[in-house]
């Protein structure tokens, strides 16, 4: 091509070197190795747990493995051996923080979730310490979540009361739990932690958003001391239930002591925010404000007067609820079927949470070992009267700020927790439940992120209706209804753009050998006599090929009737660039083959430009490249040069 | 890049300016134009038909757009001016051809859909007189087809029962054809045909193949003179009930009769076969069977010794059933339901070989024109005591073969229908009804394609598992249920592509600029410390953002690993060539700037290499680009110079 030698003979054998060099470079791309097949591919997927067992893997002697296999199952045999007590002084003043905001906030959604309060700081004993075992996350921290506990109070509320009948509420808790724990740790062990990855980004910005709203609406019958409150979660019930209550019994003590705790939270938080040294303050407000508004209420015996207070806590360390699993429950399908959605979204939360985290300390999350990790928790959690667990966003960020190091600040957390709850749980009897109500609240904006959803926005428009979806479903209509409609709409647009590819017409870049779409690169020249088109498709199957075919000929027809006229501009070569194609199925076989049919009828060729490696091989197999006369070449300038 | 001088000044000044160039090319990267939004492409789909209606587009005559409005409706405006009569002659013999076959099928085809025989014959009068006015098609063959009785009978007589109230099951089916109709006219006019496209080519081999077995089996009962006989259509209930009616009430001499006549339908086939200028043997051989046995019986009185005969078929010219459509039954939804599904496999079935033969002559078939021609042919014959009526497999070959030269054969096969009811329809009295079971029988072959399921499985094993899903959902549990199972596994491919694609380490193609994948081509050569990889995937999303991420990163520390020790291996520069992406989302993106964060804390740099249009100017609008440091270039070759 850029040859500046001048005698003939030179050149003529440089381009018959040339020509040699092309017609070898067809048969590169028609000789390719054959690509694994499907079988193959499924049994790497499968089978990839085998290198991890011992004995089958005989390189190493057996006790090395072994090691090796222990520390992955538990971490913590990794990185306790270079623990340094640097460390564990870090990890005590995070922990201890941890410990003041998880308290109260424990307590608060176990009400949410319409548990008894213990429930909540028993679930946050028992998982945080099996997550520091096993768990690869450092900063992240275990316990109760609104969300969770908003999810587990809305759906189950369906099958049993939990006002009229706690104790057979309190069971399904738990069956649900352990399920969820099953589903978690069977994800993590079979690799399908993808399962995950279904809820997209925009779904998860509009749904915690929702969420968030439903659980302050739901908190008003907390701040306002409400008795009957409605059970529905959509925002036009609790409305028309707090508006009719606003006529009857509601107390104005408790929203009086409830809001000026939640003002006296915000405020600490916008202090910490200002100044970062002070991060602690708004990490201890919420159990200032507990102990605070308790001695007031002690003080004033404002409970004589309308205050409602939590009274009895039952102290004591975690009992065992193994008996209390029911398996033979008459709605075990759909017990089982909550737990599969609270366990994709406490993973969902959790690695969403872990992987920021990680990714600013620079280390790798391994996302299957996490679910595991979280499935062990909810499992033993389940049998020792914990409820799901997760990683929670406010509390993580605060363990974060607080310095932690390693797990160790989750294990001082969980101590911490048991000590109150084997001492200090008499204390809370006189705590008003609108400070439970407040903290709840002041948890809630960090769950909406206006930001975010700008981005999304601004970045893609679909993305931003499945955002909106999730948001209203699960503000108008229930929770489950609002994730449906968030996962529907995120993949009607991945079949929608498989089934609708465009094509697009390409000229070459001034300068290059390079070829680019005419529209983005608009000094991109087309060559006379030779259209060239690219499919923006990575499939060409039943769903998009006679879509395609027709594209194309329309193309074709509308590029002939603009040159009509002009003899040497009418087309007879059509380049098909397929480097775009992953994949191709007999209907899309079928619809080039009917393609190239139309244009051989209108007197034009087809060629085939950059096919890939298991398209090559289907269009072998099914005859396509003989059939087209062997026009498939490397490049589009290949396939200009030899025609 | 190709420099044969040798004096320093002059080869300096060249790569400066190819390093110009360069710049300047990755100017054109970023500076693409805006790429048109998803409103505007909605808006163009939407309103592509403004450009069809006259007066809107004032440029020619509002006279001429009308006739070429109505020649658009009525194609046979178009193609009568130019209609000769050798061309009638052609279409004379092709008619007649196509009648002979057509009365004695229409007739079975009413029995397999459970009606009189009577509305097989309506069904072959208005329906193709419509048809050859509005349809673009100049071979189909429109008619009662055997799949669709069959689909009919299955699916409604869940919700009545046909032999008890033979009256309300009729009215049923003809308001299943309205809707039908309307429906196919619907995809029409909103240019959805794609609706079509869902049933993918390896999914109706499965579905005809098993239909066919289907509606085999059922003809036992007419080949055995069986009276009482299963409604369902599985092959378990079939032959069951075929097993339990032979020890019973079995007549041998129907049995006879249908087989010798089948016999010799089938030799007539493969004798046309054999020789092609004996078309017509095959295609007479079933009205030749039809008087042969009816003369036979009538001659013996066969029918005073259990051969059951059609006796009373209702002759005249098809009358009016306007009044006998239900808008108001309670089981609208489900009709509706059904009026959909057999809309879409009529319109599947017809398009599929009116392309087919339109492809041999090589004209283009417009299948929105169809969709409509097709809907207004099933709403006109809905009201004229028509059913379904679509285009026939079998009958359309013979009038191929036949010679017909345009829509005229279908007008001249209605006619003589239409005289066989207005005069022969006392001829049928004798005729037996296993001669309907034979014919129905011998048209069965061809519709169970073994060399295409053999085709399907060389090339795409998926694809070849849809086609066994529906042939074994049909013959095993209902028709509904094999498409389903069908288009299940068709979009559940398209899904897992999507969420689980591949990556592919690249290497420069000797001699050339070009790139390829290692495995597809061994010869590639890859670049010391730099790793570069492609995705096999056209959209980087939720889905498969974190897999795909996960995937590289494995790759780089694995690649890392195997280059240890050796000091220049190691990898500084990652280019991810994402010429295949033709869209990204938020997950997208923000998997990207974590794949960038990962690399840059190993001291990798990222580098992104031909972006698309949309692709570019998200990752502008999301800042991607000024965050990996402006690594945005044209090719992988221009990265690796610029770097």
């Amino acid at each position: 091509m850029a040859s500046h030698f001048t005698d003939a003979p030179a050149e003529q054998e440089m381009v018959d070197l040339e020509k040699h060099d092309c017609v070898e470079r067809v048969q590169w791309v028609l000789n390719t190795p054959k690509p694994p097949g499907l079988g193959h591919e499924l049994m790497e997927t499968a089978f990839s747990w085998k290198k991890k067992i011992p004995f089958l893997n005989k390189k190493s002697g057996w006790k090395g493995e072994l090691l090796s296999m222990l520390q992955g199952m538990f971490p913590i045999l990794s990185w306790c051996q270079n623990y340094k007590a640097y460390k564990f002084k870090h990890d005590i003043m995070a922990g201890l923080t941890l410990a003041s905001l998880c308290i109260p906030q424990s307590i608060g959604y176990a009400t949410l979730a319409k548990l008894d309060p213990q429930f909540g700081l028993y679930t946050s004993v028992v998982p945080p310490l099996i997550y520091a075992v096993m768990g690869t996350s450092r900063e992240i921290a275990i316990g109760p979540v609104a969300v969770i506990s908003l999810l587990l109070s809305s759906m189950l509320q369906k099958l049993q009361d939990p006002v009229a009948n706690p104790i057979a509420y309190q069971k399904l808790v738990l069956t649900v739990t352990f399920f969820a724990g099953i589903f978690q740790a069977a994800f993590g062990l079979f690799r399908s932690g993808f399962i995950v990855d279904f809820l997209s980004h925009a779904a998860i910005v509009g749904f915690m958003a929702g969420a968030a709203i439903v659980i302050g609406l739901q908190q008003l019958k907390g701040l306002l001391g409400i008795t009957h409150f409605t059970n529905k979660t959509d925002i036009i019930s609790v409305m028309k239930a707090v508006w009719s209550s606003f006529h009857h019994h509601w107390n104005p003590h408790n929203f009086f002591i409830g809001c000026s705790f939640l003002i006296f939270i915000l405020v600490t938080r916008f202090l910490g925010r200002r100044n970062r040294k002070l991060f602690w303050l708004p990490a201890i407000a919420p159990l200032l404000s507990v102990v605070l508004s308790t001695l007031i209420v002690f003080l004033t015996k404002a409970d004589k007067h309308g205050v409602k207070i939590i009274k009895h806590i039952k102290g004591g360390l975690n009992p065992s609820s193994v008996h209390q699993l029911q398996f033979n429950d008459p709605h075990i399908g759909e017990i089982a079927k909550i737990g599969l959605i609270v366990a994709i979204i406490a993973l969902t939360e959790a690695i969403a949470v872990g992987r920021s985290f990680a990714a600013v300390k620079g280390y790798h999350l391994d996302g299957n070992k996490e679910m595991v990790a979280m499935g062990f928790m909810n499992i033993i959690g389940s049998m020792t009267s914990c409820y799901v667990a997760t990683g929670s966003f406010s509390r993580t960020a605060v363990n974060f700020s607080a310095g932690c190091e390693t797990a160790v600040s989750n294990i001082v957390m969980a101590i911490t927790v048991f000590i109150s709850l084997e001492l200090f749980t008499r204390l809370f009897y006189y705590t008003p439940v609108a400070i439970l109500a407040s903290i709840i609240i002041s948890a809630l904006p960090g769950l909406i992120d206006l930001n975010e959803a700008y981005n999304i926005w601004k970045v893609d428009k679909l993305d931003f209706l499945a955002c909106i979806g999730a948001f209203l479903g699960v503000l108008f209509a229930t929770v489950e209804i609002g994730l449906l409609v968030a996962v529907t709409i995120s993949f009607a647009k991945i079949i929608l753009i498989s089934i609708r590819p465009g094509t697009e017409t390409l000229g070459r870049l001034p300068g290059t050998d390079m070829f680019g779409d005419v529209n983005q690169y608009p000094m991109a020249v087309k060559t006379p006599g030779v259209l060239i088109m690219r499919l923006k498709s990575a499939l060409l199957c039943f769903a998009n090929a006679n879509f395609v075919r027709e594209r194309i000929m329309k193309w074709v027809t509308e590029q002939e009737k603009d040159s009509k006229g002009i003899a040497e501009k009418t087309i007879h070569l059509v380049i098909l660039d397929i480097s775009n194609l992953m994949d191709i199925d007999t209907s899309g076989i079928a619809s080039l083959e009917e393609l190239h049919k139309n244009l051989d009828s209108n007197g034009m060729k087809l060629a085939i430009a950059n096919p890939r490696w298991h398209v090559i091989n289907k269009l072998k197999v099914a005859n396509f490249v003989d059939k087209i006369g062997g026009r498939v070449y490397l490049s589009i300038g290949e396939a200009m040069d030899s025609i």
